[in-house]
């Protein structure tokens, strides 16, 4: 199984499979395909037109060449591959409603996204506190990620959202390194689980890479001029 | 179990969890919330708070209380607890493929569902023709839409998208209707898909109420100011 990502450090839709992958010690093979640019014509968009039709990443494919693409697709073919793991809660309330946070997560939060967007090597707290100040749909998707999230935490007992780590984590993982990087604030329960997140071997392993990776884009800098 | 919609005539998102409950015979309780506003203080918004933390429908609350939102965990939990019935393919290839359309459909095609909002009952073809000439995303998403619907009934021969009716159908029932009300063109195979879509009875079911509706809200309508 090969698994197409983009730059670690900046790329949060290929950063939730890869570590749903690393956390759940399910070997794959990684291909990393550089942002050079978006453009019909880049390197980027060439080496994906081979695999997928939405040249993006992330995309499995699979021994069998089926290529799997969008990260909630990936999510359920690999839950539904390791039925042994518990990739969702394997109680059926909590499943439905870690399934219910993954679709909201999928489709929403676009103010936060687009004003933060991920960079984990960067520390922009000015820019975070600039963000909320001026602009209130970026609080108000804040609001609702730590409602969401406290919930979750007070119906399980943690220390992950429905207990063990699972696809939840990992689809709020690249979240929690934006909160990171911006320095959006959040109540301790929140921050404790941030850390756990941060901490879990996949997340962390992810992390390491990207912070190896060196690589400025301009066109995913839109706060910075150079590292 | 209950679910929550909104106006059949323009909730796009309300229609598929619906359109999927009455094409596999499941048996449901409507609870329809009339779209008066989108504000904070709307009734719309006050009846939904009691139910679930986005405020938006779909929802579905089951038997003991448990309420399940966002439409694809909603799928994802009337496949589960109605194994018998193939709501997803029943071939775990097709299924992934089935997955990754759905998931591309949850997140996607924003300006097509931007500038052609859904609208059962309206016929504005003169709005589809100019739109898909001025806004080239729009075309984007057009041509993004036949060549996914094109390869899905290439490979399973149809009549819908993985042969027999799927959730997959029901997610693109909405862009079905889209179609439709703009006069988008298509070829002639997926116009036949289109066809058999409008026909199924879950289809027809949501679409003979939405007629029944009457209920013009200024808000849904960008293109006219009066049925
Ligand atoms: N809904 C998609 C989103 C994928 C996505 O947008 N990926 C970005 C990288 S994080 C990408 O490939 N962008 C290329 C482009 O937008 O052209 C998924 O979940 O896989
Ligand atoms: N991703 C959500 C989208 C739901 C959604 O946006 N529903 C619309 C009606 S079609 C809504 O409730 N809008 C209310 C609002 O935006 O405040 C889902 O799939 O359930």
């Amino acid at each position: 199984m090969q698994i197409y990502i983009g730059n670690k450090n900046y790329s949060s839709w290929s950063m939730r499979p890869w570590v749903l992958l690393r956390q759940f010690g399910i070997p794959f093979d990684e291909v990393m395909v550089r942002f050079d640019s978006f453009d019909a014509g880049s390197v980027f968009k060439t080496t994906l037109a081979r695999v997928t039709p939405t040249g993006t990443v992330p995309v499995l494919v699979d021994d069998g060449g089926l290529a799997v693409w969008d990260t909630l697709a990936i999510a359920e073919y690999l839950a539904e591959r390791h039925p042994e793991r518990a990739l969702w809660p394997r109680d059926a309330r909590q499943r439905a409603r870690a399934r219910s946070v993954c679709a909201e997560m999928h489709a929403g939060f676009r103010a936060l996204r687009s004003a933060c967007p991920m960079n984990i090597e960067a520390s922009l707290p000015e820019v975070g506190a600039q963000v909320l100040a001026e602009q209130p749909a970026v609080q108000a998707d804040l609001d609702r990620l730590v409602a969401l999230w406290s919930e979750a935490l007070a119906d399980s007992g943690g220390p992950f959202l429905f207990g063990t780590f699972t696809i939840a984590d990992a689809y709020f993982a690249p979240v929690v390194s934006r909160l990171r990087t911006y320095a959006l604030p959040v109540p301790p329960v929140v921050a404790d689980w941030m850390a756990q997140v941060w901490a879990a071997p996949g997340v962390a392993a992810w992390v390491a890479e990207a912070l190896a990776e060196r690589d400025f884009l301009d066109f995913e800098e839109p706060y910075r001029t150079a590292r």
